[in-house]
Formats: structure tokens, sequence, C-alpha cells
């Protein structure tokens, strides 16, 4: 398959560097859903469902967290498999946020669960690298020869990532060590457009740490969270970018999928429409500095 | 429910300090089950069934890896359910080697999914701690409140752990920065043994840091992982106990599960048989030591 990179990029040209975060936390699924609904897993499918319609032409990419998938049971991963199935019907790319990580041959597993089996494929996957390299090549090779992406964490955007990510070792941090590495990772499947597939989650809570992230992994695309729920704006993820406004993919979840619950002009049966709304809103707020 | 440390040791006593762990390649799974199985997943859980009946009065813990339930989808994803309530039938303890991490709200659905949802219900469950304490306090709290065991990445036992664990962060290396920080995360569940349900990856492929481990973490349970196929001997992980022989559990994976293969005596149909003798002579190698 064609690679990853090249994909994405393509269909942000078309669109915008947006990835819509599809985390159902089920105390926020419109009440209608759930009543016309026999499983909370039917429930979180058919708000899938109506987001990915409403957003589809809108985005490049869609990334469900599995966590929120998981916490229903095996009917909640029924979900999450065919919500990754709807969206690539309706032309999607898939980004599963798993943050999977092992040592060799067990990771060398979950690259199967995530890249090849039918129920979990998706195009590209969040890993965690804290177990080095062996963890990280059964990952790299899919993207070398699948044509699959991965974005490894690096800088998250949460409160208590200094504790181990800013430590300092030696000329640089922890998560500048990591950068490096990632930077080598990606050196066997960089595409047509100059960017690699082995990608870098990069916090957009973090501006000045995504400047110097920009220059170690210039090759690398970034996953930027943290935009809009957790603080970041839009100028904040600027130093994500390049002069072309391309190498970075902006997530935002609650912000978009449970937009309707912040204004009171949409009723709940109006969620959908409210999604496409929010990422219109955050399509020229990210514009206006790009 | 009663504190995990404390349950753990007191089935350790009655037994071994083994972990049995089930990781089922799916390759290694002996082709009379799977003639005999409607799915892949239905043959894992025939092979698991019999291994746990073998072993079930034996060790006080199994480790089913997700990965390779994941692998298989669907349909492997219940086989690990039913693999953990079968456990449980069997009055084993369980614990999900699932490695989950994530930011705090997301960590929290973790934390639902492995400790509170009846399909994946465990009693403990490793987790990666690079993202910090905001990742881990959702699991935390359940070995607080809820009598629930953790088991977090210090130092695992495959050959690149040394990329970013081993960085010289100072004083200390990362892993044993990791490990000061799970020495306090443990401190709100400690049991009546002295020993805390907060406890540590350690390999037992790198002795010399596991003496030092002990020390930095003295109350807490470590998980060893890397003993038999891994290389890890019996002298490896005697620095993970205490001077009673408490404090460790060694897991053993590919070792007891396919032993079947290993020895010419055992046909196929033996494997749980197989399973169980090799539980035996790993006991006699470790009481060797300890």
């Amino acid at each position: 398959m064609e690679n990853f990179a090249d994909r994405l990029i393509d269909r942000i040209k078309e669109t915008t560097p947006i990835c819509v975060g599809l985390d159902p936390h089920f105390g926020q699924i419109p009440d209608f859903l759930i009543t016309e609904s026999k499983t909370k897993g039917e429930a979180v499918l058919k708000f899938n469902k109506g987001i990915i319609e409403a957003i589809a032409d809108l985005v490049p990419i869609v990334k469900p967290q599995i966590a929120f998938y998981e916490a229903l049971g095996l009917d909640g991963l029924r979900a999450y498999s065919e919500t990754v199935q709807y969206a690539h019907e309706k032309g999607l790319l898939v980004l599963g946020d798993c943050k999977r990580n092992d040592i060799g041959s067990t990771a060398e597993a979950y690259a199967r669960a995530h890249f090849e089996n039918e129920d979990f494929e998706v195009d590209a996957l969040t890993v965690n690298p804290y177990l080095g390299s062996d963890g990280i090549k059964p990952f790299v090779e899919r993207c070398e020869k699948n044509g699959k992406g991965l974005f490894i964490l690096v800088k998250t955007s949460n409160e208590s990532s200094h504790e181990f990510q800013d430590l300092n070792t030696g000329v640089n941090t922890l998560y500048q060590t990591v950068a490096k590495k990632v930077d080598e990772w990606g050196k066997g499947s960089v595409g047509e457009h100059g960017y690699s597939s082995v990608g870098a989650v990069v916090g957009a809570t973090y501006p000045q740490e995504a400047k110097l992230l920009r220059e170690l992994m210039p090759k690398s695309l970034f996953l930027v969270p943290g935009y809009g729920a957790q603080g970041g704006g839009a100028a904040d993820i600027k130093p994500c970018f390049d002069s072309k406004g391309l190498g970075a993919i902006v997530n935002n979840s609650r912000g978009i999928i449970f937009a309707y619950e912040k204004d009171p002009k949409y009723l709940p049966q109006d969620f959908a429409q409210a999604a496409g709304d929010a990422v219109e809103a955050m399509k020229a707020d990210l514009e206006s500095v790009l």
C-alpha cells in the first residue's frame, strides 16, 4: 500500500490538518441514542456514525481512543471495530490511539492485531517507546513495507509529562533522546512529500518544546493532542508545522464530538451537526496562524 | 476486597512464587485443538483451560498477555475474557499483561476496563509509566480502595531496554527514578505482610540492577520476566527476593505452556501434563537458590 505519510498529506491538502478524536465518554453520549440501543456499544457506534458522516468530507483522519471502548468490554470493542470499518467506508484514514508497547515477540503480536487483523486494522497507531527499539521494530517494519503509520509518544500533553520525559539525560532531555530515535526509526519510510510514516506525539500544551522537537525530527509527522479541552491554542501549535503549513495533525476530541453540549442552540439530536460546525470553527482558528 | 499484595503472598506461601504466562502464540497451539475448534479463539481457550487445570493448584497466579489475544481480533479477546474467568473459577489470581498507559481521563477508562468491566476484570495489571503520575493515579486508587494490584514497568527484560531506561538522569538512571516513584505510589496500599500492591516489572536478565532496585523499592512486589526463554536463570532472580524468599513472582510463559514441544516424551495431547511438569521443575530450580 502507498506510503502512509503521503496518503495523509494528500488528504490534508484537500481538507485541513485536523484529527477528530473519537473518545466516547459514555456519560456524554446523548440519552436518545442510549434509549434506542440494545447495548452501550450499539449506542456508541450510532453516535460515532453520526459524527463520521458529519465530518468525513472535512478532515483527513479520525482517532478512536481504544480505552473508552475497552471500558465497555467486548461489546465496546465490537463498537471500536465497526467504527474503524465505518470510517474507512466513508473514506477517512484511521489512527488507532492504543499506545501499545511490549518486547519484541509481543510487540509483533500487537502489530499483527492493529495492522493486520480484519477486526482492528487501522492505518496508523500510537505506541509508547519506554522499552526501546526492539519493541518498536515490528511496527516500523510495517510502516516501511505495508504503508502503515506510527505516532510514537515523545512529549505528551498532560501535566505530569515532565516527571520522566523532561529528565535531563546529559546533553538532552529524555524526550529529546526519544525524538532522535524517532527520527532514526523513520528513515526507511520517507514518502514523496518528504515526511516519514514514523511520526511523533507532541503535546500542544508545550510550544517551546515543540519548536525544538520540530528541529530534532524534521521528517516526522506530529500528532498534536491538547488543543482545546487541555488548554492548547492555535498559536501554541504553530511550531509543529513547516512553512507550508504541513507536517502535523492537530487532534481535538471532546471539543468536536461533544460540541453539542457547549452551545444551547443545539439539541442532543443535533450532535453531528454541532461536530461539523466545531470542525469548521477549528479549521478557521488554525488557518489564522498557519 | 482484601489487599492484593496480601492475597498474592498468602497464595505464594501455599505454593511457589511462579507466575505462568498465558501467551498463546497461535503457531504453537497443538493441531488437534485447532482441528476440533470452530475458531482460533476457541482453540486458544481450550488450550488455556488445559493449562489452567494442570497448574491451578501449583501456582498462585497466571498472566495472560493480551497482545496474543488482540492479534486474533474480537474472537481472540473473547478467549481472553473467558480465560480470565476460567482462571478465577479455578482459584487463581489473574494478572493482565496489558501495559496500558495514557493521560488522566483516558487512564481512568483503562482502569475501568481492566479492573471493573466484567469481561476483562483482573486482579492486577501491568502498566507503562512514560506519561508520569497522572496516568498512573487511576490505577493506584484502585489498589488502595478496591484490592487491585499493579506492576509498573521499571527495568524490562529485553535487549534494548537500556536505550532509554538506563539513561543517566543525574544521580540516577531513568529506571531508578521510575523505581523511586513506584515506591512513592505504593505507600497507600501496603498490606499486612509489609508489601505494597503497587509492584514493579524487573527483568531477570539484569541481576545487578535487580539488587539495586530491591533497595530502592523495599515494599514493592516484583514481577520478574525473562526467566527461561529470555536467558535469566534462578541465580539471576535471587536479588529480587527478600531473606524469607518473598517479594517477587517469577514469570515463565513459553517455557511452561509449550513445554510439550521441548521433550519427545510428550505427545501434543500431553501439553497440559507437560506444563504441570515444567512448573514442578521450575519450582525445584527456584528452591535451589531461595
